[in-house]
This record gives C-alpha cells, structure tokens and sequence, in this order.
C-alpha cells in the first residue's frame, strides 16, 4: 500500500481536510486502539458490536467462537470495521462549535474465512498479542480442538480510510473576541494494577510484560 | 422502561450469562461512555462511525451537520447505535481464554428527525453536556443559523440490550493445576491537564467545571 484507497464507499464526505492518504496513519490507528466495531447486515438490519482484532501486514484478523454471528455471517457480506481513539472533546466558546479530536479507521470488506492451519495460528497470535503483549509466548497454545471451535477471519486493509481532527476549538471570530475560556481537554488511557487472579497460588508473581505495559 | 426488551435482534446469542435486564445497567453505560458507533446501511453496505450523543429520559439523541450522511439517511432505515467500555484485558494461562471485561449497549430503532425547537434544543444541551459537563452554562447558546444547520436525530430506547463481563479468567482445571500467572489487567480512562487554546487571552482562567473533571 502506497496510500489509501479512496473507493466511492471510502471517500471522506464531510472535513475533508480531515482525511489521511498515508498508510501510515492507519497502521497507527490500528496499533494504538484496542477494540474495533464490527458492522454486518442481518436481517437487513446493521449490527454493530465490539470485538478485538489483530494485524499482519495488509490484512486485519477478527476471531471468535464458530457460532458467533458476525463471524458465520461475515464471509458472505461485506462488513465494516471501525477503530476510534478519542483524544480530547474541544472546548469551545460557542456550543456550536465543541468537538472531538479523534483518530479513526474505518475498513471495508468481504472477510475471508481463514482455513490454513499456520495463517490461523499467526493470525490467533496476532489478536492475543494486540491486547495482551507478551502473552502469546508466556501462555498454553491452543490444541486442535480449541482451533477447531475458533472461527478466524480475515479483511484485507486495501478499502480503508483514516479521518483525523487535531487542534484547538476553532470558534467565530466574534466569540474569540467576547473572551472566555477555550481549549482541549484531553482523554487519557492507561492501565491500572494488575489483579491476581483469585485461583492463582500465593506469592506468584505478576510477570514483567504485564506490569511493565504502559510503563 | 421496568425491563430491557428482548425483540429478535437484541436477544443476546452467546454467553446469556452476560445479559442484563436491568435499564440502569443501560443507563449506566449510557452515562459513563463518551462516544458510541452508529451503524447504518449504505448502498447495501453496513457503515459504522463515531460519534457523540446524549440522552434524555428514553431516548438517545444524535447530531450533526444537515448535510452529513448518517442524519440524512438515518429516518429512514433501522440503525444500530453501540456503546461500549473497555474495563480490563482478561489475562488467562491459555491463549484460548484470553477474554476482556467490557459493557456494551447496543440500541437499534428507526430514527426520528427531531423537528420541535424546543426538543431540538433540549437535546442539544444533552449531548453537549454528555460530552462536557457544564458547558452549555458556560457557552454562547447556538443561533437560529446554527440550529438550522444542525441534524438532530432521536432514538427510542425501547429496543436495546447490555452485555457486561466481569471477573477474572476461567481457565480449564488443568490449566490452573500447571500454574503461572493470570488475572486482569485494567483499562483506567481519565483527564489530562487541560490545554488552553492559543487565541485565549493570557491569564483567563480555566473553568472549575474543566480542571474539576473526574477529580
């Protein structure tokens, strides 16, 4: 990918100026969020629903259990995947004119069900290790009958497009003018202490990559 | 509402054990999120966006610009509006049961374009509010051209459910028998220092209801 695509369906419509051409942008997106909202059509309705995700090269892995329905649903259908950081809510002086300074992806695609058995294990070790650093390397893999009970699938990163808005409130000139105050207040995410879980035995320690993470 | 409905499509499939029948589980997540992910069909496809909203009684509000696609299409179709928090990454000794807390809300419903001006108003100051509390206070209200400008969009609450995991990773007995670390890793969300806009005049303060947020 040399830049993003903009397909009738990704082109930007409104805040144009908003829009991001590089790659770059994306994969920026892509690594700093968490979650995604998955949207397919069932029943001529759109469903929207929160899962994780990981990613490799130009492709995004979805994964779930094989009798989740965006997941049986999802390659024959093209979904949308949306991924959204919020930075701050501007503040402005006029109510018309508060805002979000935000980041975010926005995917489209027919998935592809994965069936290749190494593309299915790299793609679980993608997702697990997009929420959970580190993780992949210190748990139990999975055995072929956990394999066999996980539907994975994947979306090509080619039909995305990334919208950003940064920057003060942006506010009339008369409202600048009548004074006040204006500005950002930013969002900030982060990690708490870790929580032992209860049926781990005492004295055990919390292992670095975990308390580590954020540092 | 003494009960969250269960029509067709907000019957939760997997994991029944997550529901909640309870409309203040909705309104808690309603309250405690910032944005939700609107999803609509377009040209047959399913498209999902971020954005702001607020919520009056037993009806969630959307806004934005008159020419923007979702407010344009929105009274006409069903929509799906999804709220989701993020608690914790759930670290477990098995790839397989690496799982995350979260509370989502999922609310689907036809729009209705808000046509009142005193409801188009109310709603306004709701999802301004939700946003940044105490600013509709403080700010210069929207003019007769800007409210002229601006979509208002409402949605019953009727027709949503809630999903919420809590608690640590459920791992298989042999699993646990082998040992190792697990447990929850915690998303924490909160404010940064707020940034003032380069066109505030030196020494005007920032407002208690901003450097006040969420001490």
């Amino acid at each position: 990918m040399t830049q993003l695509s903009a397909t009738g369906r990704t082109t930007i419509g409104r805040h144009r100026e908003r829009g991001r051409t590089d790659p770059a942008a994306l994969y920026e997106v892509l690594d700093e969020a968490l979650i995604c909202h998955l949207g397919f059509v069932a029943d001529g309705t759109p469903v929207v629903l929160p899962t994780g995700y990981g990613v490799l090269r130009d492709t995004l892995y979805l994964h779930g259990s094989v009798a989740a329905r965006p997941l049986v649903v999802g390659p024959t259908q093209t979904v949308c995947v949306t991924v959204t950081l919020l930075d701050a809510i501007v503040l402005a002086r006029s109510a018309f004119h508060h805002s979000m300074n935000y980041r975010s992806a926005v995917v489209f695609g027919v998935p592809r069900l994965v069936v290749d058995p190494a593309e299915k294990l790299a793609a679980l070790q993608a997702v697990t290790e997009h929420l959970a650093p580190g993780q992949w390397a210190a748990t139990r893999q999975p055995t072929r009958k956990e394999l066999a009970a996980t539907t994975v699938l994947a979306l090509s990163l080619d039909d995305a497009s990334v919208k950003v808005r940064v920057g003060p409130p942006i506010d009339d000139p008369e409202d600048v003018a009548a004074g006040g105050w204006a500005g950002l207040l930013p969002v900030s995410t982060g990690w708490s202490e870790p929580v032992t879980a209860p049926d781990v035995p005492a004295g055990t320690p919390v292992p670095d990559h975990v308390t580590g993470r954020g540092a």
